[in-house]
């Protein structure tokens, strides 16, 4: 798309039928292993070819001195080597009739005026032969329809519905690693390096029309191209949610974005307008890139901004109201209805409104009967629901005799008795199973009611959460951060209703 | 204090030499089982005293029919029975010339008039008997010095310098079992509850006055006597630190205050300026309670606001640059003779300035290296460093030839062979001891320069943190919540200036 291309089909990049890797190696530290084992790990559906004139062989793979020995014709060329020696690869690639390329190598204009000149020619050359070059600075590209991590960091990646455009390598490769152990799965990935040939604005093109990408989530530090990016996003936006994340918003960020990608940051009201106009959703931290991808992933949207709160424990009804508040949402008087209903349910001194405090009660059958009765109430759009998972490490009976005895479960209760489970496993794991309780239970009512509801953690317990992540059921550590989720998604669900009426 | 009272010693309380528990039970269900095995497993220095006249035995202790047939003096009953019989209790308590007692009990003023009522009954009978009451309506007390946890949820409280005045029981309870799971001792800690006799500022005094409690954290919904509030705690502030979370900020969390704790919010303006006049550290945050705490506790004051940044990748020191910078903080530039000494470790292409972003470069042991270049810097008052706690969940090296054959390392490096290293398990070995030097680096450093240094993880990985809670090494998950807590401490850090040239 620079100097007056059009938007070209990447195709070549992210569904390649062959991949030539130029610069395999058989050392395990050298990023030519590392990204051939991440290639045979994930599975690539293609062909796979390690150039290497040094070797015959590497993780069991026939290895070839040059790409002209490869007789299949290769999609895509993995470039791991020297930036000096870029230029005659793709030379070489060009040559062979490649149809694109990642350039991983840094040293080209990030570095000074030599590398410029450097990047100027690897476009030059890349250009002539109609060959796509992805990078150079970049740590790669993954793409689940081919299941292809051409990426240079030992990861895992789980296949999903996000596609990710990312202005930094390491953001860009931690997400994915993060976004995969808490199974939010990817799509397509791309870090763009020095957009050198390939750009920002096109990748987005082809995320945006691309069908298996539902979400796509953006780290920027500055745009080259503002109106362009806008015109792709405007276009995007109405049919799937752009989140972006702005590095380089105050000054010191700005002049550290100079020095890190050469992005000239811009004024942040430009930014702002840009986004607001068309429609890309804008969060202010790394980890609200993820948080919000993973409830446009989970949830529906919600048709108005009243929050149903529902807490164990008063205290935390009350944070969660002021979040709502100062996210710009609303928590509006459940129907008498609904108030009936949990009466039913609570014990008499429950607040008789919402927030709804469950009173402490250690009942937690109570807690999804109480989702079910808030979630069906006509003033309610969202429910944030506080305690809902707690795991069970933060449990300890340790008494001498508690341990010793364990406990017996009787007709009328319990009682304490030699050879009986022991009371904090038990506690354990009856909170564990609660937890799971809810969790199924909010996927339930969820699907059921097409409302959101977040639950909110409040534990250290480092089990708790995993559960959660496998189960796809929306869950934050804090109480600010659902608030700020439903507010956003809010945000696009208003958008999409203007964008309708015009 | 109320009624024109003045501050009573609340010893008997916290340090009573013992206590009798009325209302235990030896149904594992019942709070008065639950208290009875905290008091046990966490080792209560002084004699327990178990009442109930239907049973003889309660997890092993004697158990008295009436607190009458104790012969030992009370310093402290916990009342663990309903509201309607509390006025009994604490009748029979006065007659037996008990010092203090906790109520525990909800269905007083909470509820409305009936139990307003009640309330005043009980308060009458216990001035009269100079009984000190905590609650009703409370969830409990915890001290360290004497090692008592009559708290009626099933935790472990790790000891330590944290004192915690909470008007939310649940709130209360559950930031001391996070604190605890995390390593953050406590020394006192009480849930409020209705504040019928003793109240908020009762507490403060002691705890400001009490040479055990380094810092004070406060989560409160409203004040009922702003000026002795400020009075109080400012007396305190130029000793110790006072961290409050003000909740009910916002109109919806004002209602759901008055809803919860009878609450009246008040004016967010007047709050704030109260705050400030008596040098109260105010956060937003639940979780910024503890945050907030754990830096104060770990790491000395920063004696400016001029931070260096160190990240694992550019991207990083992008983010965080924006992170201190709207927390007020300021990333000035290093000294040459920094830059020359980075210069020594890094690849020439390095930023050459602040943020200092180690260029991803696979060779960790630059990490603490670097750190101490920056931290000696005479332009820098503090540290974040980014990327320094990884963990090794996220590194997969998943290729069938990796896996089965595994790595030997050699001379020249390393090379894949039968019986070798699984390379994932080495590399994950790897990274954990690399985190493992930078936590230690990290702590030695600090202890040296006098300078605080706060590590941001960038992980899902579950087992990356609790290696740095062992350690005391303050580490957050997010670059904002590093940069709040520097700004937090700088403002204090002035607080004290200015106090000194007063």
């Amino acid at each position: 798309m620079s100097d007056g291309e059009e938007f070209r089909d990447l195709g070549p990049i992210f569904e390649p039928k062959s991949v030539a890797l130029i610069g395999a190696s058989n050392n395990p530290l050298k990023w030519g292993w590392v990204i051939l084992s991440n290639i045979l790990s994930h599975g690539y559906v293609g062909s796979v070819y390690p150039v290497n004139p040094k070797e015959d062989d590497i993780l069991g793979l026939k290895t070839y001195k040059t790409i002209f020995e490869i007789t299949e014709k290769i999609d895509l060329a993995i470039v791991v080597r020297p930036a000096e020696n870029v230029p005659q690869h793709i030379e070489e690639c060009v040559e062979k009739e490649v149809k694109s390329a990642i350039v991983l190598a840094g040293g080209f204009r990030e570095t000074g005026k030599e590398g410029e000149e450097l990047e100027r020619e690897v476009v030059e050359i890349a250009r002539k032969g109609n060959l796509l070059v992805v990078g150079p600075n970049t740590m790669g590209v993954y793409s689940a329809p081919v299941s292809l991590l051409a990426i240079m960091s030992p990861i895992s990646v789980v296949k999903g519905e996000v596609s990710f455009i990312s202005m930094s390598g390491n953001i860009g490769v931690n997400l994915l690693s993060m976004g995969s152990t808490e199974n939010m799965g990817f799509n397509k990935f791309v870090s763009i390096g020095n957009q050198a040939d390939v750009t920002l604005e096109e990748y987005l093109k082809y995320f945006g029309e691309d069908p298996e990408t539902k979400i796509i989530i953006i780290y920027i530090e500055g745009l080259r191209k503002g109106k362009k990016f806008m015109e792709v996003a405007e276009e995007i936006t109405p049919k799937k949610p752009i989140i972006v994340l702005k590095a380089g918003r105050s000054a010191a960020g700005a002049k550290a974005a100079r020095s890190h990608s050469g992005a000239l940051a811009g004024s942040n009201m430009i930014y702002d307008a840009v986004f607001k106009q068309a429609g890309v959703i804008k969060v202010s931290t790394i980890n609200g890139m993820l948080e919000l991808a993973k409830a446009f992933i989970h949830l529906p949207l919600p048709k108005g901004n009243r929050v149903g709160i529902v807490s164990w424990g008063g205290g935390y009804g009350v944070v969660a109201a002021d979040a709502c508040e100062e996210a710009g949402l609303v928590t509006p008087n459940i129907q008498e209805k609904t108030i009936q209903e949990l009466d039913k349910m609570l014990p008499a001194y429950w607040s008789k409104g919402n927030p709804v405090d469950l009173v402490g009660t250690l009942d937690r059958s109570i807690q999804p009967k109480s989702l079910e009765a808030i979630i069906k109430d006509e003033n309610i759009d969202a429910i944030i629901a506080s305690g809902f998972l707690i795991g069970g490490s933060g449990i300890k009976f340790a008494s001498p005799e508690a341990l010793k005895k364990g406990i017996t479960i009787t007709e009328r209760g319990v009682k304490l008795e030699e050879g009986g489970i022991s009371m904090e496993v038990l506690a354990q794991k009856w909170m564990r199973s609660s937890d799971e309780q809810n969790m199924n239970k909010i996927n339930e009512l969820v699907e059921k009611y097409q409302k959101p509801i977040i639950a909110v953690t409040l534990t250290s317990d480092t089990k708790a959460i995993p559960k959660a992540w496998e189960k796809n059921t929306v869950v934050y550590p804090t109480l600010e951060v659902a608030a700020e989720a439903l507010a956003k998604m809010y945000e696009y669900k208003q958008y999409l209703e203007k964008k309708k009426e015009q």
